[in-house]
Parts: C-alpha cells; structure tokens; sequence
C-alpha cells in the first residue's frame, strides 16, 4: 500500500531546514505564552507571532507528528513539549566554551544562555586564564584575581579535546584565534563533538556530516547592518 | 524606450536581500584574496568559496553596475571598493554599545569587530560601570579598578539615547536588560539611530521602514545547534 504524502511526512525523520530554524522561535514564543498562564493557542496566534501563515504552521508542525486537534487547536504545554523533543531538550546536552580570555565565556554564562535552555555548560578552556567550571569563572570575574598558578602548557582548544573525548561532551562553543580555527576544529571533531558554535571569525569547513557547525561571523553581521543602512539611505527620497 | 531586464537592474537602488546578505562574506573574501596578493579573480573562483554558481555570482555583481570585463573576470581590488561602496565602508559610520556590565563591550571592542571593518566605536555605555571610550575600558579591564565615582542616576539606554541624538551616531549595539529592549528601541529610534543590533534575547519589532534591525538571539541559536544535532542522531543508521 502507498503512503499517502502526509504520511510520509510524518514517518520521515528529517526535518526541512526551514522547520528546523524555526524551531527555537516556535519554543521561545510557547515559553512566553506559558509564562503568561496561556494555556490554548492556534495556528492563526502564532502564525502572527511566528511572522507566517496559520497554514504554514499547521505544515510546521506536521513534521512534528500528531499535535494540535480540529477545532481545538494546540495546547500549548503539549506543543511546547513536542517542540522542546524535537529541539533534543530531554537529551540535556553537555556544552564547553573554548576562548582566549575569560570575558567571553563571562558574557554567555551570565547570560544563563544555557541553563535555561536545558543545555549543561560544564567547563571553560581559556588561553590566557586557565581552566574554570561555571561557578568557577564567576568567583573569578567578581574577585578580579588571577587564578591560575600553575603553568599553562598547550592549547585552550587541546585541553577542550582532551576533556570532550574524555566525556562526551556534544557542544563546543569556540572562540579562539583564527588561526587556529581549522586545527580546533578537526581535534573538537576528531575527539567525538557532535556541534560546534564557531565565533573565531573564520568559517569551519568540516566534511563529516554528522557534525553540525554554525559559524556566526560578528564582522559580517556588523558589515550587513552597514549594508541595510547605505541601502535605505540611498533609496529615501531626499537624498 | 523601454530598459532591459539588466539595465533595470544596474539602475535600481533596492539589492535584493540575498545580495544583501552575501555583500559581507564576498568583501571578506576579497580582504583575504588581497591578503594573499591575488589581484585578479573569476565568477567560477569566487563561486566556489561563496558556496555559489558562476552564474549565481555575476548576477549578484550585476547589481552593482559595472564591474568585470569579458575575458579577464575581476580586479580584486576594483571589486572590493564597489562592494565596500555598496556595504557604506566610505561613509564610516559610528556606532556605541549599550550593555549591562563591561565584559560584552570587550569581547566586541578586543575581537576588532568595527574598527577593521571601517566602523568607528565611539562610546560604551553600561549599566553597572558608567561609561567608556574604547580606550578608557581597555584601561578598565586592564586595571580591574572600579572607574565610577559619579553615582549612575538613570539607565545606559537612556544616556546612550542623548549621545546618538547630540551626535548622530548611526549603529547601536543593544545587549540592555530583556525587560528594557522594547523601550530602548523606541528611544534610540527616536534620537535618529539608523541600525540597531539587538543581543537582549528579546526581539525588536520597528514599524518604521527606515531603520535596520537585527536581531541576533544567543539562545535560539543554541537551539538550533541542538535540534541539528538530535536531527543528525535520530537519522544514524545505528541509533
């Protein structure tokens, strides 16, 4: 018997890309409508929120498996579950930081970046600092004092490795030189990491494709809003 | 006389968004082909690093008026200052932070993030350590030492406000508290702020068409490295 195509749909594991971007968005904006005591909501609400169609949210979710019933709509702690599966939330992943001061892993933990994302930040590797656990880190940027005594030896990045492979840890958020991008990113993936969030400012290439890398180049963000402001500029009427 | 498709084209102000979104890897490609000495280059070269066809390449310079000559491809150099033209480098634009503590504004300031990229930092304004020059808190963050001994009388967005409004500045890097992005936004865009890149984690919504927004959100981007990487797991053949 032949599937029929929303069967298939279903059954298939592999979520679009656009779905999957999506995704977090969707999470955040049930969070939010929890966090309101909304407990109802329909493809029409998030639509508006989402910036779509009811209909494409409806084809969102159809990705997602049996969510949300005719004439009812979604329960939204229902959804935010299906979702938060989807997303791997229950998985509680592991995640490090790889930087060359502390100030960088002080901005994403204190911006509880992970902890209330379900994602368990467990070590900080610094080039110039030593080696912290969250809590850690935070005793060290408040006192100000150096930390470390003794010496040290390689590479944040070698260390990382060595502590991923040690633990499987899935996550690496790395900052380090640019340099030293490509060679970090073969030891990360090499020693097991299964996602790296790449904000040295040089593109990770990696062939494997059971990695996942997200390069977030700051410098091309900057030059696209530079890019967005000479464009409006140059089409307002009085100039 | 009507115009061609492509005279059209090289007389129209409006990039489409994906040309838009390319202009900044494209002029970073460019600094590195420079870099490197290599003065001349192919839509077929340039394609390959843009992860794009030939075709898809020209096209997108197409908007751009005039540049490449049969036969020869690209002037690297040409290239790079049509495209820096269209990206606004020449114009230099000012830009100021606005943040909670000082460690976001150094990660930014140390890691080059404007001033290699024609972007003049002028001002850091804090909520909980005053405010800076970029030198100033590269002094501070050296030294560890409390600066402020003026008592902070209102919030960073607010004095961030006045500055843009007394001196035009045009970017604003905004990681203010998630409670006070929507009223920092209506306040910055009221001093005449023309691009606003927004770390609070809660999205900026501006009617008016004239101002650029961008709203980067650390936590959905976490979420998405996670959903690839339970993607990626749930499609292993051995799992």
């Amino acid at each position: 018997m032949q599937k029929t195509n929303s069967e298939n749909k279903q059954n298939s594991k592999h979520l679009p890309p656009s779905v999957k971007e999506r995704l977090p968005k969707y999470y955040r904006t049930l969070r939010a409508l929890i966090g309101t005591d909304i407990l109802r909501t329909s493809s029409g609400e998030l639509g508006k929120i989402m910036k779509l169609t009811p209909s494409q949210v409806r084809q969102d979710f159809s990705y997602l498996g049996g969510v949300g019933h005719q004439g009812y709509g979604y329960n939204v702690k229902d959804l935010y579950s299906v979702i938060g599966n989807a997303i791997g939330i229950p998985l509680n992943y592991s995640a490090i930081i790889v930087c060359r001061k502390t100030d960088f892993a002080s901005v994403l933990s204190t911006d509880q970046c992970f902890s209330t994302r379900g994602v368990n930040l467990k070590m900080i590797f610094t080039d110039k600092c030593g080696d912290f656990t969250p809590s850690e880190l935070m005793k060290f940027e408040d006192s100000k004092k150096e930390k470390l005594t003794e010496q040290i030896t390689n590479q944040a990045y070698l260390r990382a490795a060595d502590y991923c492979r040690r633990t499987g840890t899935e996550i690496v958020v790395l900052a380090c030189d640019k340099d030293e991008t490509d060679i970090a990113a073969i030891a990360l993936a090499d020693a097991g990491v299964r996602g790296i969030w790449n904000f040295s400012g040089k593109d990770i290439e990696i062939k494997d494709k059971n990695i996942s890398v997200l390069n977030l180049n700051l410098h091309d963000i900057l030059l696209g809003i530079c890019s967005e402001i000479t464009n409006i500029r140059q089409n307002l009427p009085n100039e």
